[in-house]
């Protein structure tokens, strides 16, 4: 129990105790509710040390956060098939992966400690390109790939703001197929479309 | 000077001159480095007030903020000539508007402000669904309107998230051409086509 722990001094195994902290308290509390004095306290540590080795509760974030899918796994799946049909293949993976909690959760913690923090979006903007835009461009080729991807995630990133933070009525109130059968084109667009319809 | 003036007591133009001090700070520092400390000195009154009146950073941002443009004025602009070419239009519009540093500040601010407080998020619910996504819904009408709208709203956060906030490194340097033809088509497809494939 946390209130029963003594406090940790500085030094061997703290930094571990803080990011162990830091996972149970995000995973039981979401990202809004956690605070570091939450952490520190469970982690027997004054809040100032969290502060010391991570800086701030977004930097926290996106150290302890693990994507809640392996991407490989996914775009072996949705890209390995082919071009035909990837759009609604990705839309019905990610559209389905966000119903479940857990990582409706660390979706939406990234995107929040992102917009909340400069020095968090640069972390967040190198997970990001690192475990999911470069590969994703790889995997699709085609002209332009990584301006592909990126549309992609720019678009998979206004859903989860528009209807799990910001929380639009309609789009709260879409039912998962609804939006698959919307975004699923759009998806196919981005990802082996022609974008530049003037000149391609 | 801000620094020479004396403190103001509560009462009588109080919410007034913090609400005039908020709109300088935001407009010249930007929403992140904007601090409640900072607009009550300038406001000649005590930090403790600021939060009495309006709750937050985040909530304070929502009281002050004024879209960069008039909503009527571009959907008639937009919309007036008809549903062909609408998705183009709008996008044109919407992306040359964030090369202006004033509206990219107010549109990130906007979603900074959402991302990072759910009170905040509640605000800035209604102000985009007042003010943009019920009136764009009136004007194209066709099926599901509200839908349609949203989509809109989700894709366009999600390039203003993606591009300036994140900055993600491809989008970032997309020019204002290349984006309009990449996503004018995604517009048209949420505003006028056919959401159900399927089904008709």
């Amino acid at each position: 129990m946390a209130g029963t722990r003594g406090r940790r001094p500085a030094g061997s195994g703290t930094r571990e105790a803080i990011l162990a902290a830091a996972s149970r308290a995000f995973a039981e509390l979401g990202y809004p509710r956690t605070t570091l004095r939450a952490i520190a306290k469970d982690a027997g540590v004054d809040t100032r040390l969290v502060t010391h080795y991570f800086g701030s509760k977004q930097a926290l974030f996106v150290e302890v956060v693990e994507l809640p899918f392996d991407p490989e796994v996914v775009m072996a799946a949705v890209i390995g098939p082919g071009l035909e049909g990837v759009g609604h293949r990705l839309a019905t993976f990610a559209v389905g992966m966000l119903e479940t909690p857990e990582a409706r959760r660390t979706m939406t913690g990234l995107l929040r400690a992102a917009a909340s923090e400069e020095e968090a979006a640069v972390r967040v903007r190198e997970l990001l390109v690192a475990r999911l835009l470069t590969p994703l461009a790889h995997h699709i080729g085609g002209d332009r790939p990584e301006l592909r991807a990126s549309l992609t995630g720019a678009q998979m990133a206004g859903l989860v703001l528009a209807r799990h933070i910001i929380g639009l009525p309609r789009l709260a109130a879409a039912t998962p197929d609804e939006l698959v059968a919307a975004v699923g084109p759009v998806l196919q667009h981005y990802l082996a479309g022609n974008l530049s319809p003037d000149t391609g």
